[in-house]
């Protein structure tokens, strides 16, 4: 007994060492992004270090679109406020000539689009509201499920970024809380944040609408009403995030202007700190765009990264792969 | 070694026996909610039970104010507030004429108050908004270290229910998620809902007034301004729970009409559930009151509580112990 008691320690030692030799981003190069986020990690985790974080305090916060997962053509929302209208058609005839929904569904998203904010928000609000918490949830749950890239033909849950779902995993696995800071609908993404990126509802902080508790036959429900509560973009995602966690990021990613004061926030804080950006630049793999592109505009935030020193993921250079199917 | 390595076995088995046995809520008497609470614990719990429930979704929902610490003479964070116009009182030399604050640096508070809501709500934004978020952070914690109750002189944050604390960490140990949901202000519980209560910030619920993001002297703040964001009370209760948590508690705990709502929002979901309230009974060691009292009004909510045969825990004979000073 004594001998396999033993063996057994002997076992341990070698699988534990195994186990922290192992790459915890093997989709990412050696390259110095890579090395900042494993630098900072080993800096905030070691215990006795000046730099030392609590795990309670060890709170990462994330964009989505861009930064998670891809939002190229167009932010996967609204492929999913398309696809509602179409559905809604039939109960809507008055939608076959009234902008913005006719020309919707005719499939001329310029046109439709023409009447600016105004016209977003009709749609928006024409598809995510009106119903009750549960029943959007199964909307999206069921739309998720088989939605597919216009251009790659993939499951949306399958343009994630690989690089990125490790980097998740590896930030759980050092004690961080890992949350989603995002300008998509908080219920729009809830639904399936778990299942794809391990995030669960309770750290999903989004955009929302407004809610009103009601009595249906004595069943309460939460109906969404047509009515902006929350825009979770620029300078109110620092809100969102006092909002919803009420302590500071000392890690957060992101991948536009969008994203800018996060960055700041976080990094004002004391202690270390490490804020990255995602730079799209490989039109071979994925979409090359920052500065001009209407869609996820990387500008004021790429100069204040380069002022600031904040790593800059170069995807065409540090990403070994881009797409958890590659893998 | 073998036989050190057997006696360390033995040892081990009968510690964890002996944990496994112990009370896990000692200050509970042995009556019906104390049963009730342990059964349902054991019923979704249990692997393989038809009422087994995933540890993600083991979430419950505690009111504050009442439920787990005491409301009366008058609700804690209004005697911050009184506190607060005391401190001020020097900057602001036209409060001396200027009611409500007049009568209240004079001490007499029903006068103060005469103005009802509107009076209220200008002592609440002179005293928690215009400063940082950080601010006023470090004034909250400043003040809850000295601030001692009115009747009994004991520190507020000794005027926790010792039954409650046990059933948190109950709770917790079976790996339930425990939330405050509370019409208190969120800013004002999450300096020390850690620290007495083992919840984070990221798991408080409240009250909140807007936040502005900004960039002083090039430094990000957030500022906290003189205008309602949201009341988290009665039909805005399971509202507040959507927004933070983005899924039904399993389990909820108040004491007053004010969780009417959440009880009954926790109640209607699928599977095993719990809605318990604590009913103030206890003269001697607490207050008593339900129906009638202008603080914590206990008369919908227990109302349907015997209709819908929710757990209710009578104080004076439920509770062996009131408050944690009392063990």
């Amino acid at each position: 007994m004594k001998k396999l008691f033993i063996k057994a320690l002997l076992l341990l030692l070698i699988f534990t060492n195994a186990a922290s030799a192992a790459d915890p981003l093997p989709s990412w190069n050696d390259t110095a992004p890579k090395k900042a986020i494993v630098a900072f990690v080993e800096q905030v985790t070691r215990e006795g270090s000046p730099d030392f974080v609590p795990v309670a305090e060890r709170v990462a916060t994330f964009d989505n679109d861009g930064t998670l997962w891809a939002e190229q053509p167009i932010y996967f929302q609204f492929l999913f406020a398309i696809d509602r209208v179409n559905a809604l058609a039939p109960q809507h005839p008055e939608w076959k000539t009234k902008e913005p929904f006719a020309s919707l569904l005719k499939g001329d998203m310029k046109r439709a689009l023409a009447g600016g904010e105004h016209a977003m928000l009709e749609i928006v609000m024409s598809t995510h509201a009106g119903m009750t918490t549960e029943a959007f949830e199964k909307i999206v749950t069921d739309w998720i499920t088989t939605a597919k890239h216009p251009d790659t033909g993939r499951l949306l849950t399958e343009m994630v970024y690989q690089p990125m779902l490790e980097l998740l995993t590896y930030l759980r696995a050092n004690g961080f809380k890992t949350f989603i800071v995002s300008g998509g609908g908080i219920e729009f993404m809830r639904p399936w944040t778990e299942k794809v990126y391990g995030i669960p509802p309770e750290q999903v902080i989004g955009s929302s609408i407004k809610t009103k508790f009601e009595l249906r036959d004595g069943q309460p429900v939460l109906v969404r009403l047509p009515e902006i509560n929350f825009i979770d973009d620029k300078a109110d995602k620092p809100v969102g995030i006092q909002m919803h966690i009420g302590r500071r990021p000392i890690a957060s990613f992101g991948n536009s202007d969008g994203d800018l004061q996060m960055l700041q926030w976080t990094t004002a804080g004391r202690s270390a700190r490490l804020a990255l950006i995602v730079h799209h630049t490989d039109a071979d793999r994925e979409w090359a765009y920052d500065r001009e592109s209407a869609i996820g505009r990387l500008d004021k935030a790429l100069d204040e990264a380069q002022k600031k020193s904040w790593t800059v993921v170069d995807m065409k250079l540090d990403w070994k792969f881009i797409y958890v199917f590659e893998k």
